[in-house]
């Protein structure tokens, strides 16, 4: 199954009891499963207007993601891209209408209207006081007599949802439905059908190509266009929105249709900020989903001048899970990048034993270039003594530029040279384990201290443990014999890079990546230069 | 382009610059595009702890998503699926870091180890105070020496947030992080791999088959199993975190890795707590997308043990857009359905002048069902005398059942029967009609006006204006001539009816989709149905 649903029967019921479960206890349904599936407020009492909307389900988080306190009172979810039926509408309102009335919001597909409009029509005979607003805010073709119901439902939701909350009244809630979908447009744009779950995927829009003027039914666009990527695909949705946008401010609501990846609906939000009507654009809610259709890989872009007040009523707190808030738009602040980016270089200073004990140190790693290469063959790419050795000369080089005479300077300046001229892993844990020392010595502590926590800080980052086949196999017995003398300390490291022969089993590092029966009876490269620099000092 | 993108080189800083801008003022950025990219909280004052995290793009809304207060100060943003470099790390911790210290939170990738690892050597020789924790929560394979980093990262990022935000120190907020990193496992599953811009796509996955435990970076799962829906997915992934998780009480965290349908994670959270683990999860997060894998077709399951106050730190409030809360556990709340759903049934009653108007009336449609069928032939497929007849059958058979003696409650008698009886969109419209006649009836409205609100309602409801194609043209003109007499009446249904044999284009009903040479000369099936009924009751 290429989806994750159990059967196409129980599909709408499952995902509603897996919204209302993770709602912390702000939903509940009637029980009326699995024909009347209606999501409402758990803590509704009906002191106020009741807000009724829903239709087929296949549009998540809408409609049951928008019930709570501010938007939905009530949503009745009809199957997969299917009206709901009378029957369930009616239990909707019932559920939750008092006596300050109840809005219905239906979008404008013929099944909607007749199935709400008949409910309507029965919750009326028992009393009731209930008005219908039907949303048509889709601009795919400018003269269809029927536009379709697409995202700017959510303006309707969310401004009629808090002004009942509010407490206004019915009529009120009703004249201000109405208003805010004369002002609402949308236009939707895909690359992709979307996967009706029991139906084959249609494979209608070819490479290349994109489908303007969708709806959210998987129902054919008004027309292909050609696709090249986000700016133009906001440009196209523009041209079908600008004409009918005067130049006062709007909101902007950017919906994926589910399955366009977040990132592509940052840039899709950026883009549209930055097109020609940006400027217009003074408050924005998303990206996100929130009028899906199932998995489809588009957007649409819904806008709403804006009258006096709209702002504060989209922007006021709601209690529902699928409503992303509603932001001003600001420029986007810019901070300086801050000081101290080029690294602290210590002034240079001279110190023949530190120079001498350190191009000392420096040529073992150069004289052992092959050998070093030919052990890291057995494992790896056979260039590690190739890039100690590179680094020691670039280390000779630099001699004269570094503060010898300051050991704890001298740290810091090995690190930031090993750095930017060994690359590669093995540079930067060599880095990490000289700026750490230095860091150290800095503070008081004596050298094998300071050593110490630099290695600590190494096998922090780079993650490894004695036994693991690296350097650390050596230079942590080393440095645990230091104090006994740099013979002991030497022998230790000898000892440790033997024994990382016998390892078959590599746990970090590069190694891990290679069948154990080719290592046996090597010894690890950086093991092997660390014993060698320790048996170089011992001598 | 088969993605919302412009360029590959530009993807990262629009992206940031969507988030920015769609933050209401609440993120800033640092001037260091395009190489350094730092998303930082607008309002910080560094009084605080900073929390740094990041590492490569393609995770939206990781890591930019989540910073703000009581979650991150600073987010680095690398290129899709690559490590920022050591110098953007530092920039972020410099422009974050106060007196307070710092705190890393590093996804547990080489990359992101080592140039985190040595950014934070560097701030530290500036006198910073930083700490730095590494997330292994995968559990792909029980025992990986170096497990990934994955969506459990989030936990950190919360808890250790909420402690900063709350003024606890630098050591408080590390022991806490290693805490909860120590306390976090996660699995993910995908039915397809992800389109990494620039890249084909890899066709990996077989049809019918998913990839279990698998990282954020597309690279393959450690193993293909059978994929059999949402409960046996969730099944798969409790398989491999169940025997890690005691039976303490546990949050969840469920990830949306890109591709997944809003429904699809709805079903799979419903799945996940009737699992036989979900008498552990007390807490959950999401379902949503937070940390992704670009548009990858599956979801990931973290869970983390809960110690003592972690509730409470899940649930402090934030201000970032990514973070979807963390909501309790309650059973679900199924209330029973309303009263009324079974309509009002009025007690019959005798009337006989009523009931020969009724049974004439029947008897004018039964006898037009061939001519009807005829001209609806010509525009649709032919059935509307049928369908017409056979509800005015249905009637005579009901005649005795109604309440004839009583007109307002016979009105909706009547709407009730056809909706019942005579299917389809005409069926609920003259339910409509009846209905909200009855309705406008008995609060005391004379006939022609009840009739007139019932045509109103039944417009709003179906969309039918004059000149439409519709029955509304010859009753609208029928009704408005009645106060005149029946005569009147009859000739203006008439003439209404006969007038949209003129009509090219239909812009509501079934013949909108019909070409309009099609239609010329022929009278709309329903007008002649309206037609006829006032020539009868006229003769």
């Amino acid at each position: 199954m290429k989806q994750f649903i159990n059967t196409k029967e129980n599909m709408v019921t499952e995902a509603i009891d897996g919204t209302i479960a993770a709602s912390g206890g702000k939903l509940a349904r009637l029980d009326g499963y699995p024909h009347i599936r209606v999501v409402v407020r758990a803590d509704w009492d009906k002191s106020k207007v009741a807000l009724v909307s829903g239709g087929g389900s296949g549009h998540e988080p809408a409609h049951a993601g928008f019930v709570g306190a501010g938007m939905l009172t009530a949503a009745v979810c009809g199957d997969v891209f299917a009206s709901p039926s009378v029957d369930a509408v009616l239990a909707g309102i019932l559920a939750v209408t008092g006596p300050a009335g109840c809005l219905l919001i239906v979008k404008n597909y013929t099944g909607d209207r007749l199935n709400f409009g008949l409910a309507a029509e029965r919750a009326r005979a028992f009393g009731h006081k209930v008005s219908m607003v039907i949303v048509d805010d889709d601009v795919a073709l400018p003269d269809l007599p029927q536009a379709r119901g697409l995202a700017g439902t959510l303006f309707v939701h969310k401004i009629a949802g808090a002004m009942a909350e509010n407490g206004d009244d019915l009529e009120a809630c009703t004249i201000a439905a109405e208003r805010v979908i004369k002002a609402s447009r949308s236009i939707g744009m895909s690359l992709d059908t979307c996967t009706v779950p029991g139906s084959v995927k249609e494979d209608r829009i070819p490479h290349g190509m994109a489908e303007l003027g969708l709806g959210i039914h998987g129902e054919a666009g008004v027309e292909q266009v050609a696709s090249n990527g986000a700016k133009d695909a906001i440009a196209k949705a523009i041209e079908k929105l600008a004409s009918t946008m005067p130049s006062t401010p709007h909101v902007a609501l950017i919906n994926n249709l589910g399955g366009s990846s977040v990132l592509e609906m940052s840039i899709l939000a950026h883009e549209l900020l930055a097109s020609p009507v940006g400027d217009r654009i003074k408050f924005v809610v998303g990206p996100a989903a929130m009028m899906t259709a199932l998995d489809m890989h588009g957007f649409s872009v819904s806008v709403m001048e804006l009258a006096e007040g709209d702002a504060a009523l989209l922007g006021q707190q709601v209690a529902c899970p699928g409503w992303p808030g509603c932001k001003p738009i600001h420029p986007i602040q810019v901070r300086p990048l801050p000081d101290g980016l080029s690294p602290i270089r210590a002034p240079a200073s001279a110190h023949a034993p530190t120079k001498a004990f350190l191009t000392g140190c420096c040529k073992v790693l150069i004289a052992s270039e092959d050998d070093l290469n030919a052990l890291d063959a057995k494992s790896g790419d056979g260039d590690t003594g190739s890039t100690l050795a590179g680094a020691a000369r670039a280390l000779i080089d630099a001699m004269d530029t570094l503060p010898l005479a300051d050991h704890t300077q001298l740290y810091r300046a090995i690190g930031l040279e090993l750095s930017q001229t060994m690359g590669g892993s093995s540079g930067v844990l060599l880095a990490i384990f000289f700026a750490a020392a230095g860091d150290a010595s800095s503070s008081g502590l004596p050298m094998r201290e300071a050593l110490q926590i630099g290695l600590d800080r190494m096998r922090q980052i780079g993650g490894a443990n004695p036994g693991d086949r690296t350097m650390v196999d050596a230079l942590m017995p080393a440095l645990d014999a230091l104090p006994l003398g740099l013979d002991h300390s030497a022998a230790a490291a000898r000892a440790g890079a033997n024994f990382t022969s016998t390892l078959t089993v590599a746990k970090a590092g590069r190694s891990a990546y290679i069948n154990p029966d080719q290592l046996i009876g090597h010894v690890d490269p950086g093991a092997e230069a660390v014993a060698r620099l320790f048996e170089h000092l011992a001598s």
